[in-house]
């Protein structure tokens, strides 16, 4: 077993891929984590905004946690809808795309791509977060660790779908478990309790009121609540992903995740509202997280609060994973339509779409080295990308029921319209709340990234047509290309390229630059050692070109020759040759010249159509090179 | 005139080699800045040994100094003799090479390879500690103004030997005008007073004695000294620098570089005992140097102090130049054998040899930033080298001159013979008094150097052997090659490599790989794109092959393909012919797939010496591309 098979996992054929496909034990891990981590912060989100009102603003939770559960509910049954119609895999981008046009597909695009970055730095940067002011003395490494968990992330990813979904069941199971037993605990004990339970470990109690309830404040809490909608396209995305019937895998799967998503934010309000629970300013001194209070309020803080903190930050530096299983996929999907490098629409060894993944781990990489593993100020900002991409799809959907007739179009029609109207009206609040808080960095990449896939795309297909169609090859009036060979000395590897130049055409120039230090022993011998055999044989001489050099210059003036015989030679091609020693070792290789490679630049930059390159290696310590030709 | 032409000189034709060589009023700054500057530090790096004698230590200076100047002189008529006697540049290198053979040879060239690092190095940080110490502000950007010292004076030098002597002669001229000018006010105050003149500034008191005087406390002082001497060889290396009559030009230079030297040095001992000057602790607060002391005690600290204090520290931080003027002339010399890369061998476009110039650069810059431009520590080191290369270079003349036979033999060995004796045994006092403060360092590198210049002119003589007298070219059962085309697609890049391909040989392949979503156009137009056309032409048609790829690998399966043609074609190369799309901008080549490079860079490493590679370009956005063959 080679090194890279150990490392990377057997190369996997292409024909193998239904058995690397996955069901929904591991389709939950893999698209859910970003989803279901989404209940760690979105609650306290909303609960921060809702400080300045003191004790009072507790109340809030509840109804604007409903909200976002009817809005969560509205995009659930949009997205089974477009799962069902996109069985092949229906993100955002090709819904918007296929319907909209490619105006709207290309913002989708850019909205998702972002969001997906956003997604893998702002993740980590979260969990690792918890786990610095938890434990203060790992924050110098902060850095590291976040990078170090990207690594993880990456490479479990590039370990294929199915090793990924294995890695990621353990932290989102227990994750799930650990949360859902706490807050059945705590509802079982408020309800015993007549809705006024007494807390074990008593939160701390709320600060004082500092302004009055506005309409306006209870928009900007359900616009920082969205933040635990994000995730929930994945599955749209990957539907191809899941084993057959994909659809159906694919629906159940989504449906798991909207369900314990939506039984833990609802959890989680009630009971915060229950045992009185407001958010803690996150840059004061002593602060504790909402879930924090609210577990040790229901449980104490003994070992199950413990694992259940420990569970928490481990699915939020792990929700990054998310965004690992759908940007390549996305990316791929641009890429198949030209909008992307093409590279973005491979498959590497285990039938991932590697580049993506590693383009993803770099960018995400960037952003936490350059925040120096502190993405918090990165939070606001991407909802709005999450958001505009689902209005996109919902608009697309709408559009695609459009053209079908029957009830269930009809059906269609209406929950899809409602969706995007919903979340149409979210992306504007959102984006209108969060606007000066950086939002407008997003409202300037995304058109940025739209160009930019418009432009490639412009390009690819400028590309195409320069070259293709060329009619049938012709093949008349053939003529043997004019070979040139640049020639140092007479040794073997000057020799063996001369020789191979000959077999190719009757028409042969060898080339010498005449430097300093020159000897004139080529000159002097060519008689002997070239002319006298080719008259011996009957062949056509190879011609000894002398070239001046007065600046000492060994390349240019080979360049200059080669590009004036091009320049005389019509309808044909100049083949230059050139000799070249290869090393044994890599390390001798500095104590040669870099002049062949130097050449083959030159003229494969200032050539034009006209030149083309002939390498004629000769290996030192390798008798190969000797036996041939 | 183009930018480079600006920036670095339009460059110099080899035949305007004459109209760049200099006369003494340019050899001086060039050459002798290192040996001058040594006025600078070597008296006091002699007093600062003495501190521990107190005031007592003083008087030592006087006869320290005498022994220094004997030294001076002794090395100075020897490397007359040198010069004299090689008039083609006799550094201590190829003296040593020529008359004691090669190992002594790469032992002195080892020596003062890192004799020249080093000179670079500490020269630069030197001037600028003393700048910092004037100005602490500039503390924290010692580093950077060191490596931008660097900067300036490696693109001085690589702008030629004329343009660095104008450079550098300013400050050279005006450092011996202000430093000569003080030690003659002061020796003429000094005489009129008695030989006890009045300090105009006093001096700080000397410490008090913490030891008594032993003779190996002066030998210590008489070593450190000696660093005062080092850059006395910089002229012998440099002769061919000089213009005609070379060896006299040469050695008038030498002699007005040592004749300054001497006064300087006798000059500042001879002061230094009448004002009764000791060195300073230069980690005590207020440390001030010996020369800031003598120079207020003789003129007071006005103008022409610090007129003074500045050419100072600009010539300490410009003696690196000398480093600059000699290193590349020595690794040419080394090169020109074969013991380093032939690359040191060449001369760039201002006929100086750039790349000993750019690799000293780079070692300089590299200690210097690895010191933080602190290198106090590496100044005992650098002594050793120097000598060790004196006494290679004094032994070598010996042996020149038994080999003549007369009086002036009988001269050259005398005074070589007394030359060889006294470095030698000051190589051993430097040596056993610097060795725990880190001349074993040099005891180990200059060993390493010494093998690892072996293990290249080994190679360099394998490599020759190889390839040397491959006997006349055979041009008899020439046969065309056997040609692989591989091929993605019908398009007009594929089809000008197959007609190239065709008129290389008549046995001609195209190798298709089928990927995953091929949608088998090419095989099933391949009869009329090319069959037809080859029928057409009574030309054979080339033969399409098409290679499966479970692991969707596109290069791999080409150069398996490849290789076992190779294997099976006897007596013949296997020409690639590689279709290569080229982009018109750089930006474009990221959206295109490396496999044309990366498939060359396969076969360039498992080929063997049975495979060439033919590159056919296909320009994009150019017509010569499409009216081409």
């Amino acid at each position: 077993m080679s090194l890279s098979a150990l490392l990377f996992g057997k190369p996997l054929r292409t024909s193998d891929e239904r058995a690397e496909q996955i069901g929904p034990a591991a389709g939950i891990p893999i698209f859910g984590l970003d989803a279901l981590s989404s209940a760690g912060y979105g609650p306290e989100a909303a609960l921060t905004i809702l400080i300045v009102l003191g004790a009072a603003g507790i109340q809030y939770i509840v109804p604007i946690t409903i909200a976002i559960i009817a809005l969560l509910a509205v995009v659930f049954v949009s997205y089974l809808q477009t799962i069902e119609a996109y069985p092949g895999g229906g993100g955002s981008y090709t819904v918007a795309r296929e319907n909209l046009g490619e105006s709207a597909g290309l913002l989708a695009a850019g909205a998702l791509m972002i969001d997906y970055v956003l997604t893998a730095a702002v993740g980590i940067s979260a969990g690792v977060g918890a786990l610095v002011s938890a434990a203060p003395s790992l924050q110098p490494h902060a850095t590291g660790i976040c990078l170090g968990i990207l690594a993880i992330i990456a490479y479990v990813n590039l370990r294929g779908v199915k090793d990924a979904g294995v890695f990621f069941m353990v932290p989102t199971y227990l994750f799930v478990g650990t949360l859902g037993t706490a807050l059945l605990w705590g509802l079982a004990k408020s309800l015993a309790a007549g809705g006024h339970p007494l807390p074990v470990a008593p939160p701390p109690p709320p600060g004082p009121a500092l302004q009055a309830a506005s309409a306006w404040l209870i928009v900007q809490a359900f616009a920082s609540g969205c933040t635990a909608m994000t995730g929930v396209e994945a599955v749209s995305n990957g539907v191809k992903a899941f084993r057959e019937p994909c659809a159906r895998n694919a629906k159940r799967t989504l449906a798991i995740i909207i369900a314990i998503l939506v039984f833990l934010l609802a959890g989680i309000a009630w009971l915060a509202h229950a045992y009185g629970i407001a958010a803690a300013d996150p840059n004061a001194p002593g602060y504790e997280s909402v879930l924090s209070m609210l577990v040790g309020a229901i449980a104490g803080k003994g070992v199950f609060y413990y694992v259940a903190m420990l569970s928490i930050l481990l699915v939020l530096s792990l929700s990054a994973n998310t965004a690992f299983a759908d940007f390549p996929r996305l990316c791929h999907s641009i890429a198949a339509d030209g909008y992307l490098p093409s590279s973005f629409a491979l498959r590497g060894r285990r039938l991932v779409y590697s580049q993506g993944l590693l383009a993803l781990t770099a960018m995400a990489g960037t952003l936490l080295w350059a925040f120096g593993g502190v993405t918090d100020r990165l939070i606001p900002l991407y909802a709005v990308g999450a958001f505009l991409a689902f209005t996109l799809s919902q608009f697309g959907m709408v559009f695609h029921w459009r053209r079908k007739c029957g009830p269930a179009a009809w059906r269609g029609i209406l929950l899809n319209g409602a969706g995007a109207l919903v979340t149409a009206i979210t992306v504007v609040v959102v984006l209108a709340a969060k606007f000066l808080e950086g939002a407008w960095i997003i409202a300037l990449l995304i058109p940025a990234l739209f160009f930019a896939m418009k432009a490639i795309r412009r390009h690819y297909d400028r590309v195409t047509r320069e070259i293709a169609a060329p009619g049938p090859l012709d093949l008349a009036r053939l003529a043997p290309p004019l070979t040139i060979v640049p020639i140092i000395g007479w040794n073997a590897a000057s020799k063996k390229a001369l020789r191979f130049a000959c077999t190719l055409s009757p028409d042969v120039e060898a080339v010498h630059v005449e430097t300093e230090d020159d000897d004139g022993a080529l000159r002097r011998d060519w008689a002997a050692n070239v002319e006298a055999p080719a008259k011996a044989a009957g062949a056509r001489a190879p011609r000894l070109i002398l070239v001046a050099s007065p600046y000492r210059y060994v390349i240019l003036p080979v360049v200059d020759h080669v590009l004036a015989a091009a320049r005389t030679c019509e309808g044909r091609l100049v083949a230059v040759v050139i000799p070249e020693i290869v090393e044994d070792r890599w390390f001798n290789r500095f104590l040669h010249s870099q002049n062949a490679a130097l050449l083959k630049a030159f003229l494969y930059f200032q050539g034009g159509g006209r030149v083309a390159v002939v390498n004629v290696p000769w290996y030192l310590n390798d008798d190969r090179s000797s036996t041939t030709a």
